[in-house]
């Protein structure tokens, strides 16, 4: 195996499970060639004159797209770790005796550990898409056949549209769908929200099988997914526990060390003049963004000013703020309480969105750049700004990317973060693994002082007389380290396990092996 | 130039300006091989990070666009006969000295007859749409430069996204739009209801610009057009004359022999068993297809029954329907008056839809197929059930297709025609011009009797006690000839002016150049 240092330091294998990569060149740098990936040309003729595209059983269903060695089935994740569809198609491979499989989930689950049997008796042969908890300890030990390739929601669009990927068989579990096979996630009993995250599997996979468990008679309203698009929709008893895909009870955080990091981060927005009429902002799901979101729309609230747009994931607090019309529209790419989903149901300006509006960069733009201020965390972040998402300290794999690689290029991006967890230091001399690049982001918000990145020279002045305790990120390091030691690099292998994928298809770091 | 006999026995040339074309095989007898269109890999490095696509004028828009001789320019027709736009990117070309131009509307309308003096001077080459009236005259004439190419609306779908057709340039225009790009029709001082005409352009061109005349700053919601396939956005004063894109009055038809074959049609379907709980019908926006519509409903109301969906032309009776509780759902693929335009905007049960969803034959299935009943006009009927749509008996090409040849899958083709029109039969031997096929064509209604394709057993078994005046094709043909005698042949040359494409884009038949 080859490997070479790309544009960021890093290196990185030349070839991954048989096919050429490009190393990372710098943000922009890679131009991309070509045509997109083009779908095979069917026929009308070919499909029932009547709609009806129901299939007994979801084996049946994968018989019949033809399922054998050495393909590549896609899954969504908006069922979370609620998830009842994924371990059944490979239940059905393993008894079909079908080998070598790659699997390209959005997103993997702590539920889906139990695909594990299946990485090892070769029924999967690897896995591209986030290798969380026990899957990603699984890859780390250098346990999986094939090289993990993890993207973001963004990058896995960009591969899929851009043909580096080739799905051949696409399960979409949906919470309510027709005969014909448009599906929506807004409601059912498995209700999630919305199916952005399979948009892309349903555009370009060869089969696409549409999953439910509420089949209603055509026309299913709204269509998130094209039933022109779907070959097969099989109605089943249960495809997610509900209680699994929704939290129905989001919670801010009591942590006091989050809520000044929240409330710092506030007010860094707030003295960058961030906060104004009309301004967009993302923040996730975790305790303290929810408690950013609150204290956005306290300040918003009190002058009587209104945000336009907010990115989602979606949750009752951004709901609220829209339905207190201190918010105009939520673009919403996950729904992650019960809330959201039921205001994406009613609310015409809660509005569904997909990785191709949100994050695609192989498109005539997108909308993460657009927004003025991303709220995103970290494992870890290095003097040069860079951070990791997907790895610990200690070398573990244990997170995926999500949208938070194509979230950086909004016009501000904060990462607070705490200066150590355990006592080993967050702000550090390099990452473990670098996902996103240090010029990207913007300010580091830690419980000992705010590390703006040099490159803002606009910001830097701005915050010049703020009476917030504004540091160099050398400082923040000096600190950690002080407190909690130099830290130790995890003891690697020279065997990659995992390589992450920059936002245009390039490699921008490795996981390896670890020493065991 | 050479012809082949079709397999509907039309001379067709193999030809035309100077691309192969594929003879009319039969119903789904043309199996596509290959793959669909790949448009080129873009990246959001080269468009504005802030999301801005704002150019100045259309004109500099079109010079960024590359405008260039020979180019494929398309036009969508939702502002039908109140459009703007279509006229003055000509007049630019014709500015620039651009010459040979494609133009690739969705439908053209009596406002584009402007456009003749660029068909005299060769700034447009040739028409790839509808040539109604005057442009239909100069076309029949043999005027134009190159051979017209008439598709469906689904047919222009399926040649975009099978890359028959490939757009240089898709100019949208759109009644609101952001300055990212995102746009919908159902709102802004020229709302015109919905843009599904123009989906094909936004994902295959390569360069999309979108003119607006209500710019609203990002997002405009709904995204009738995604903003993520728009190069160039462009602000103007005035897209279209409101009054000529929504009637806003609709009329049902005070003739007494349209209203009989109304009346006939329904009671038709009633005893039929096509009425019933649950049932979908689609019907024009024409007088008589206006006064089925209301049959319908009266009906239902009666019965204390409901229709599941009604593919539209959407208008006020339809939208009266489902706010009575008639109907669960429209699924409009345009909008005749102002109602509709109000119901789609506020009501989600008022969807818009695509020749994507509706119309496209090389997809997997489309809606069209559902339909339980769907009411068509023609200008001609031949003995065999085939019929004419796009020229009149003296061979004037005056008609596009628009999606009637798409409808024609429905599971009860009627179409209700007077037996003669200005003492010229229209139930005859033979079509001036073949558009559908015969084998989907079920029942033709006229004043003086209803015909049932005798391909349809059932239905002549269910209405073999009827008491409506069923008769044979060829008895209407002979009572049309014994008031008007047998109709003669239009003169033509042996010269093709236009070619009909069938769905799946193989060609059923010529348009012959008039002997003047």
């Amino acid at each position: 195996m080859k490997f070479v240092k790309n544009a960021i330091g890093r290196l990185v294998p030349t070839e991954v499970n048989g096919e050429k990569q490009v190393p990372y060149k710098g943000i922009g740098k890679h131009k991309p060639s070509g045509r997109k990936a083009a779908p095979l040309i069917v026929s009308a003729a070919d499909f029932p004159r009547d709609g009806n595209k129901l299939q007994p059983t979801l084996k049946y269903a994968l018989k019949k797209a033809g399922l054998k060695n050495g393909m590549t089935i896609s899954t969504h994740h908006h069922f979370r770790n609620g998830d009842l569809v994924a371990q059944q198609i490979f239940d059905i491979a393993h008894e079909m005796g079908v080998k070598n499989l790659r699997w390209l989930p959005s997103a993997s689950f702590e539920c889906h550990s139990s695909l594990i049997k299946y990485l090892e008796d070769g029924t999967i042969h690897h896995i591209e898409g986030s290798m969380n908890g026990a899957l990603g300890k699984f890859t780390s030990e250098g346990k999986m056949k094939g090289i993990g390739i993890l993207r973001s929601h963004g990058g896995r669009y960009q591969s899929i549209q851009d043909g580096e990927v080739h799905i051949d068989i696409a399960v979409i579990a949906a919470p309510t769908a027709d005969p014909f096979g448009n599906a929506t996630g807004d409601r059912g009993p498995a209700a999630c929200g919305l199916l952005g995250f399979a948009l892309a599997d349903s555009q370009y996979a060869d089969k696409v099988i549409v999953v439910t468990d509420n089949l209603i008679p055509f026309p299913c309203i709204p269509w998130q997914i094209h039933g022109n698009y779907v070959d097969y929709v099989v109605n089943v008893d249960k495809i997610g526990i509900p209680e699994k895909i929704v939290s129905g009870t989001t919670e801010v955080t009591k942590s006091p060390d989050r809520l000044l990091l929240a409330e710092w981060t506030v007010r860094f927005c707030d003295e960058a003049g961030i906060i104004r009429e009309g301004f967009s902002f993302q923040a996730g799901a975790g305790g303290t963004a929810l408690s950013i979101g609150i204290y956005f729309a306290e300040i918003l609230r009190e002058r009587k000013m209104k945000a336009r747009w907010a990115r989602g994931g979606s949750n009752k607090y951004l709901v609220k703020m829209m339905e207190d019309g201190l918010l105009d529209y939520i673009l919403d790419g996950q729904t992650f309480d019960l809330e959201g989903v039921r205001s994406m149901r009613e609310n015409p300006n809660h509005v569904n969105t997909s990785p191709f509006t949100s994050y695609n960069y192989h498109g005539k733009g997108n909308f993460a750049s657009m927004v003025d201020v991303v709220i995103l965390g970290a494992t870890e972040v290095d003097v040069n700004f860079n951070a990791n998402v997907v790895s610990h300290s200690d070398g573990y794999l244990l997170h995926g990317i999500g949208g938070w690689q194509n979230c950086l290029f909004s016009k501000c991006t904060i990462l607070p973060v705490p200066l150590f967890r355990d006592r080993i230091p967050v702000v550090r001399d390099e990452c473990t693994t670098i996902c996103g690049p240090g010029e990207l982001i913007d300010v580091i918000v830690t419980e000992r002082g705010i590390a703006i990145n040099p490159l803002r020279k606009d910001l830097i002045k701005t915050m010049k007389n703020s009476k917030l305790p504004i540091k160099t990120i050398q400082q923040l390091k000096a600190e950690a380290e002080l407190i909690c030691g130099k830290p130790q690099n995890p003891e690697v292998t020279k065997n990659p396990v995992a390589i992450i994928k920059w936002v245009d298809g390039t490699v921008i770091d490795t996981v390896w092996k670890l020493k065991l």
